[in-house]
């Protein structure tokens, strides 16, 4: 027994010290060289489902609904005081303790706008041959809800349109596309005339820009109720307060000029003392006066005119003949040899303009930036436009700001929130800021996402970006309920509304490109060419031809409005907020940038086939060989598989930090190799070969398209010499973003 | 004694438990999550000094020599069959299993070059005005060594001169500046003149732009003996071979134009099917045909000059009074009444020239690119220029590449060596190489080393570059034994031959500036804003004013001028191998560039206060301010100075990989940022806002200096307007440049 125990106590002891020794030997020695640095966990931060859950699960309608709520509840046209007062509500949100972000400072840039003089409003009237006045369009919107009564409606007006008086005998221009002039000069002699246009078909300044060759003085500008209104026109029991239609006497504001960013500084920021051209040579802005008016007076004006009959496809939903004119009205008209008369007293002021700039700051890689941003300004109280935006990104940012505030979350990377002053007027606050940020921003952005009208409808995502995107705004979306359902997902909604058969992926959403200037991804895409994306709720088109949502850019675009026909409970605006803060949370957590290369090859190759179809022949003819094109997109097809490949084929999360970010720098500076500036000589700061917008209308490269339809046009050699040259300056760019995609050395 | 031996045998087997347990605890137990990856000490590779020394002592002076006396077997003029060869040769060494890199290729562009006529060569002729010819121009330089009659010397000539046959008598136009034909214009009709000018004061093409305006119907160039010979004029016994002075019948060969690249492709790689532009739209050559001559047949036509007696400042090394013309000959002089002809044949073709591209892949960053370059190809045998600097990069590849053969070394960065093609026709293969990479290349580069004469003179080194590189030089060349020394360094033989007082670092060798195009650099300064140092040995400027080494450019430039009269020993060569290699190897390997951004702000303060004696009085009068850009240099210098402390102060080689990484962006992109294109408007590929060639002479920034002295001149406020234009663009490039540098968000 005594040994027996002895053995026991021996062997228990022994047990004991070998515990011990191991313990010592396990915890007690210092790794030295052996051990991982504190680092090696931090580098290879990965986006985190659960929290996606649990993002997607506080972002709140009835939040959003309250930020709208305080956002509209005055006019806040760019640098007025209702602005001020959003500059001051954001910065309010953003540095809360508890809720905002890590930091919120406001920018300040002067720029060139353009107002109505409100003592000396603009105005528009009939006068007959003894100068009597016989009819005045209405100045002022009507108002149904005490909104419209604000003293700080601003009037109805073409910004940039010069001030002037001019009167003469009215013609109907259909859309002052320069088409339609040319139509109307068969017939008629134009000079001295006023035209009346609607809107659609051409760029706002485009209707004046085309008019004044041919004598045109002035020019009216209206929507028709059959572009906006399903044709419907009465406010008794048609439009709004009664649905969601435009009012007759609504008038859509705008900027009337072509180019984006402040007109007096192109290039460059506008600080205080930036150089500034001469007013006098501002480019793409209209040389006639022009003014837009409601429906209501354009009935009055477009029935009572005069001469042939205008094409079919000129005729709107007014219950009259659309005619020509004259020019003049009928001789049987009570106007009879009356002329339309403009007395426009805009201005242009240089003014302080403000972003407000929000941060939190990435914890692995806080050089990295992901950009969320929208515009601040409106035209009057603007719920829809930019409002629904800005709640949206509001409730962004509380949700994302109180869980960096609690400590229970810090993304991988940066992520930088903009609120954009003076977009109305041209993308102004958006496109300084990268003027004065360009190399900052073009190193270091994965990507833009913008998010300006929220919902324009209630019914369907629409997104469009760089197709790059499309595999993060599609995982995003799947995880996200369609508003009011219980089983279908965003995805499964958008999949039903809008779809294509991808050769890759078979049957999908169809995302679109972001080929204009509609918003203040411009510049990003644009001018820095950063991966961007823009998306909303939308629309079912078979239920509405509607242009735009109706009370776009006029008074009735209202907290009343949005939340009794846009989006009744906001839950639209709830899976906007969900889905691009799904986009956001992924591009700025996962470890390997969610970018597929491949997605972006196969739209480059559908672009080719559609240029060789339309223009291979005749290039041939003219001894232009497509072939380097064709060699181009091979190359960077090949580059983007071989890329996805790599990505797949590597286990990333146990490799050098290094190669993840090499490749990840592979993916955020694709977009930048497709830039440059030699690609569209006419359009300002557009830089990326790939994405503009194009005249041709063809589903391809549009600078390809444009310079073949003008060489087309015109027969001339030096325009076929200029195809040429674009289809070099497309071959190379598009030769140096494979070049970016293959090994890098 | 039974107890204490139990009790020691149960210490002993308890310690031997113990340390079984330790040892099991230490290496038994998977480290799991805390053990170190393999790559943590990879990714703090770091400069080995050790590996620099063993460098340093392999670089050999006869190797050199050798690969010299290879490259100069033939005339290797461009695209020539002896181009060829030294293509061969470069594959040749860098494919070497033994010595060569990891890869080597060509890379073709088709460009545009100019070339004399062989069947009809260039003809210069005093023709009596009975069309007697009194005097023919020498058509070829005089033979001293059998060099000289190889078939293949090319027949001087101006590149890129029109062909034509013209006549008219002859005037002295000193350098052929455009003050120097106001000059002459003052008493004398230039009109059907042939002007002779000197080289030097003016670029080559300007000395036949300058002239046509004023009349001037053809031009003669050639290199006065007090330029470039200190006066020396005799080949009896002062001139090669007897010293290392150009013989009277040399002549300089030059490329005749304004722009860098391919004239028929700018902005375009010049593939084989790009683009082209008519070759009449070609800027920035001679309107006029222009020919090169020695200064045996320029004294003959000089000193029989008639008219007035040139200025003072306009006379040479001839022993005779440079007299204007009268125009034409002094009628006491043989030549009285006669025309000078020029009978020029010269032509243009788009011929295949190659880059020869060699890589040694790195390591740890092989996303990261240290580019060392020169041409290959010469005028004529090219001994100096450029096959010493040729000669010292196959002695750089050669110990470097042995070492990566061996496995005893790979760089942490990628290293690219370029042996340019046609960078004597206008920096062509650089600047096509830089058109076609120039996304991958803009993104990845770090630095470009370019050494293209390696050495001028064997008395000192000389280096141009960006300030950030001053310190990585001067820490080269401070381990670096000067030529034919065994105390003094290559840096104390600098600082005793050029050097200036730093406000920071006291007395040091004065580093230049890379502002003009003179070498391949310039499209990575200028158009890609890359970091980039050129360097050489060079002259003691005491003992010689040649304006540059002799037998530049002409048919003398060979091994045997080379080996006997520039550097006997080649330890020069040798030196400069030493330190460029040195200057690769950091560049290359350190953990943290070494590039200190104070440096950099240490010049534009210097710059900036030039800038404000110079112009500020001036600009306040005209309401334009230059206190933006005092702001921006400001916030350079506190960011630069921000950015070195934090280098400073932290421990890179134990912190994240990812921090180095973001610090060396910062660092590598610097330069980038000081890109605009509209900073110089008129300059071919110029975007680098503080480097660029300047006509003003003053140490400042060059736009701006070259505006204000525009401006003044002209007195319109349109230039004024210019200034400030320029003063906006360059300040918002420093305030964008220090945006970079401050902390990442």
């Amino acid at each position: 027994m005594m040994v027996l125990v002895k053995v026991l106590i021996g062997i228990v002891c022994g047990a004991v010290i070998l515990t011990m020794g191991i313990l010592i030997g396990n915890y007690g020695i210092a790794k030295s060289s052996s051990s991982a640095p504190s680092w090696v966990k931090d580098v290879v931060k990965d986006v985190d489902e659960s929290f996606i859950e649990k993002f997607l699960s506080e972002v709140d309608n009835i939040q959003i609904q309250e930020n709208l709520r305080e956002l509209t509840k005055v006019p806040h046209m760019a640098t007025t005081a209702g602005d001020e007062q959003t500059v001051q509500y954001m910065l309010k949100r953003w540095q809360d303790p508890k809720t905002g972000l890590d930091e919120a400072w406001r920018e300040e840039y002067m720029v060139y706008l353009s107002f109505p003089d409100p003592k000396k409003p603009n105005k528009v009237t009939v006068v007959s041959p003894s100068e009597t006045v016989l009819h005045t369009v209405r100045a002022k919107e009507k108002s149904y809800t005490p909104d419209q009564d604000d003293p700080e409606v601003v009037q109805p007006y073409a910004a940039y349109s010069p001030a002037g008086n001019v009167m003469g005998k009215l013609v109907y221009a259909n859309q002052g596309k320069l088409s339609d002039y040319q139509e109307l000069n068969k017939t008629l002699d134009l000079s001295g005339t006023i035209a009346i246009t609607k809107y659609g078909g051409a760029g706002r300044a485009a209707k004046a820009i085309n008019a004044a060759p041919f004598g045109v003085v002035g020019v009216l500008v209206y929507t028709d109720p059959l572009d906006i209104n399903d044709g419907l026109m009465s406010d008794i029991n048609e439009t709004y307060p009664h649905s969601w239609y435009l009012p007759p006497s609504g008038v859509e504001r705008g900027s009337f000029n072509t180019h984006y960013g402040d007109l007096l500084t192109p290039y460059l920021a506008a600080k205080e003392k930036t150089y500034r051209i001469p007013v006098k040579d501002i480019t793409g802005i209209p040389p006639i006066p022009i003014q837009p008016i409601g429906f209501e007076d354009a009935f009055i004006l477009i029935c009572k005119l005069g001469g042939e009959a205008a094409p079919i496809t000129w005729q709107g939903g007014f219950n009259c003949t659309y005619n020509f004119g004259g020019p003049g009205f009928r001789n049987t008209s009570e106007f009879n040899a009356s002329d339309v008369k403009l007395d426009i007293f805009n201005y242009g002021e240089v003014k302080n303009s403000s972003n407000v700039m929000g941060i939190i700051r990435g914890s692995v890689e806080p050089d990295r930036y992901v950009i969320y941003g929208n515009h601040r300004d409106s035209w009057v109280h603007g719920a829809i436009d930019p409002s629904s935006g800005t709640s949206v990104m509001l409730e962004l940012t509380r949700v994302l700001g109180q869980m960096v505030k609690q400590g229970k979350w810090r993304p991988r990377r940066s992520i930088i929130f903009g609120s954009w002053g003076a977009e109305e007027f041209g993308l102004i606050g958006s496109a300084e800021y990268t003027e004065q940020y360009f190399t900052k921003l073009s190193e270091r952005t994965i990507a833009y996402i913008n998010v300006d009208i929220a919902v324009f409808a209630n019914v369907t995502l629409r997104a469009s970006g760089m197709p790059s995107l499309q595999n993060v705004i599609f995982n995003a979306t799947k995880q996200v309920k369609a508003p009011g359902s219980v089983s279908s997902s965003v995805y499964d909604n958008w999949l039903k509304y809008s779809n294509r058969t991808s050769p890759e992926h078979g049957d999908i959403p169809k995302m679109g490109y972001l080929t204009g200037a509609g918003s203040d991804y411009a510049a990003f895409v644009h001018y820095l060419g950063i991966t961007s994306i823009d998306m909303s709720y939308t629309y079912d088109r078979s239920k509405t031809n509607a242009r735009i949502y109706p009370a776009y850019h006029t008074a009735y675009d209202t907290f009343d409005y949005a939340s009794k026909f846009i989006d009744p409970g906001f839950t639209s605006h709830q899976a906007v907020a969900r889905t691009a803060g799904n986009v956001l949370i992924r591009l700025a957590d996962s470890l390997v940038l969610p970018f597929i290369c491949s997605d972006y090859a196969e739209v480059l190759k559908a672009f080719l086939n559609i240029a060789l179809n339309l223009y291979k022949t005749q290039l041939q003819a003219r001894n232009i060989s497509m072939e380097p094109l064709e060699r181009a997109v091979e190359s960077f097809t090949s580059a983007a598989s071989h890329l996805d490949q790599v990505i797949q084929s590597s286990d990333l999360a146990n490799e050098t930090p290094l190669k993840v970010r090499r490749i990840n720098d592979q993916l955020m500076l694709l977009d930048r190799a497709f830039l440059n500036p030699l690609a569209f000589p006419d359009k300002y700061a557009f830089r990326h070969v790939i994405w503009a917008s194009s005249s041709a209308g063809k589903q391809t490269f549009p600078g390809l398209a444009d310079a073949f339809v003008k060489a087309e046009s015109s027969g001339q050699s030096s325009d076929w010499d200029k195809v040429h040259y674009h289809l070099s300056v497309l071959s190379q760019a598009i030769e140096g973003a494979a070049n970016t995609l293959v090994d890098v050395i």
